[in-house]
């Protein structure tokens, strides 16, 4: 099992000690993401739950993609990943909305996009905790884009550390 | 990573060869079913996605399991692990429908369920492979109750591991 725990932990605690909750849509990471998180006993407290969008139909079905998004932009775009954090966000009531968007490989649907692309969702209603100007209470999603080598597995593994890693900053 | 490749592998061979669907709801395994079943290259030919419902109210928002099952039979219950299974499959048009439901430890909410406790549900609309009566052809879920040992992360994995041998059996 991939070890992360910490991580997951510290961020457990983080979201615990604000009162928070959490959800995810994960598309390449298949459930890796929720796996890792609910690891840590105790995890009901902040962690709801959220989707597996594997496929484009999944992603409209469950997470409200707009069809104009997944033929414009592809699966594997910032835009799929705003749109999955922020609905899931919306859908399940949690505070933080995080979404997976990639190829973990071997192949990709797009010969221009190279395998280990991911796209990372954050979506949040507070204000932003790197943004110090006032006002800024609207609802928000922030997405990165990563570059991952490896296997199949690894990417996945490298995609999960990552979003934990970029929650644990903002949370 | 818990290794139990070749089942899923085979489950996937199974799906792709009679061009059905699966999709998960899963409650104490967290995404862990989800991320072994994803783990195969090329799963995104069978699997769609689904459901993570870590809490009542995800039963209840994204599955639609009604609070009254939830208040009379509790979350950790063949009624729930059933309406998981069966809403997961009618919302996402998948063939098969699959859920997850139990105590993974270390404690539990329940006093008189141990940990370890589980239920797994598998819906499916075609006729019971089992079942070689004439016209038994309506959507059924059936549910298996299982008890596990060990760790909170060895008993998401041997609940996993369940999950696809008892998927393997029925497809």
């Amino acid at each position: 099992m991939f070890d992360d725990r910490s991580a997951a932990e510290r961020l457990g605690d983080a979201l615990e000690s604000r009162g928070e909750t959490l959800a995810v849509a994960e598309s390449c990471t298949g459930g890796l993401l929720g796996s890792t998180i609910t690891g840590v006993p105790g995890s009901s407290a902040y962690f709801v739950g959220g989707v597996l969008a594997y496929t484009d139909r999944t992603k409209r079905q469950l997470l409200a993609v707009s069809r104009e998004s997944l033929e414009r932009h592809g699966a594997v775009s910032e835009t799929v990943a705003s749109a999955m954090a922020r609905h899931v966000r919306d859908e399940t009531g949690a505070d933080w909305g995080v979404s997976t968007t990639g190829y973990a490989g071997p192949t990709t649907d797009d010969p221009e996009t190279p395998v280990g692309t991911v796209f990372i969702g954050i979506a949040y209603a507070g204000r932003d905790s790197t943004d110090a100007s006032e006002g800024a209470a609207e609802p928000f999603a922030v997405v990165e884009h990563h570059q991952f080598d490896g296997t199949r597995e690894e990417v996945k593994e490298r995609i999960v550390e990552q979003a934990v890693a970029s929650l644990l900053e903002r949370v």
